[in-house]
């Protein structure tokens, strides 16, 4: 069941029913453990091509994000009977010269397990990345997303503004 | 006048009509020096909110996105005769974690001067910067642009495909 709810929970843990009792699901950052503990699994559910991978080419990617700061930020939640990491989504700050050398956020490939859906806590992982990109001084934050999750940002706080268009190679 | 078209001129210079005679315009990468050559000012056509940049800070934000390397691209024409950027557009590499830790290039801020509308300038941009993402190894390109810019991505290769959502701070 969720039992915390409104804005009074920005900070709290989100409670779930475990099967066998109540769970606390905080929010972190990713760690370079979390290839152990789904994170890329997890992945899959946004994106059937997603694949496992190796601890080296984790650890890789792991480094190169690292290196970018406040500027790259993925958030996640772990389950913490099983391990597992249920949710997550990311942020990445674009630097430009336009609006005063202004800095735009972009949010990147919110998920969160099928299983543990209906616990908010998508709007928890996107209120995280959005209150980061306001942290470090973005003037907006942007997402793409197909049109029935329109509702849902909605009430994380987005308007639709712009289309997007793609090539894929 | 335009005289260079269609798919042969990819790598060709674009040919204008510069009032007293044919403009060559090729596409480079930024450099510092662009700064006194109306690169901010040309962004002002995009967003009304860009305002001018001191040379500190300008310095500051090109030394940034430098060392983010082939990571981010940022292309501008320049006419010779005026010694003014009167094109622009730009591309950063997003680094992932799914699609086999693949990699996305997201362009932006793409603007062609009013006064060099018509020469197929922004088309070039667009594809110097698709080129771009796709020789880094992107697995796709994506932009966002207003409903009215379809028709004109659409002769650039891309397809509509989802919605894009804004928070402004």
């Amino acid at each position: 069941m969720e039992k915390a709810g409104g804005e009074g929970e920005r900070s709290a843990a989100t409670v779930v029913d475990g099967g066998e009792g109540d769970l606390f699901l905080s929010l972190r950052r990713l760690e370079i453990s979390d290839n152990e503990k789904g994170f890329v699994e997890l992945l899959s559910q946004l994106s059937p091509s997603s694949t496992p991978l190796s601890d080296a080419d984790f650890r890789t990617r792991f480094a190169e994000l690292a290196a970018l700061g406040e500027d790259h930020v993925i958030v996640v939640a772990e389950n913490p009977r099983t391990g597992k990491i249920v949710a997550t989504g990311s942020v990445f700050v674009e630097r430009k010269f336009l609006r005063g050398a202004g800095k735009v956020g972009h949010i990147e490939d919110v998920v969160v397990d099928a299983a543990a859906r209906g616990y908010h806590l998508g709007q928890r992982v996107v209120r995280y990345l959005t209150d980061h990109a306001k942290a470090v001084g973005c003037y907006k934050v942007i997402l793409d997303c197909t049109s029935d999750l329109r509702s849902f940002y909605g009430k994380c706080g987005f308007k639709e503004k712009d289309i997007q268009m793609t090539i894929y190679f």
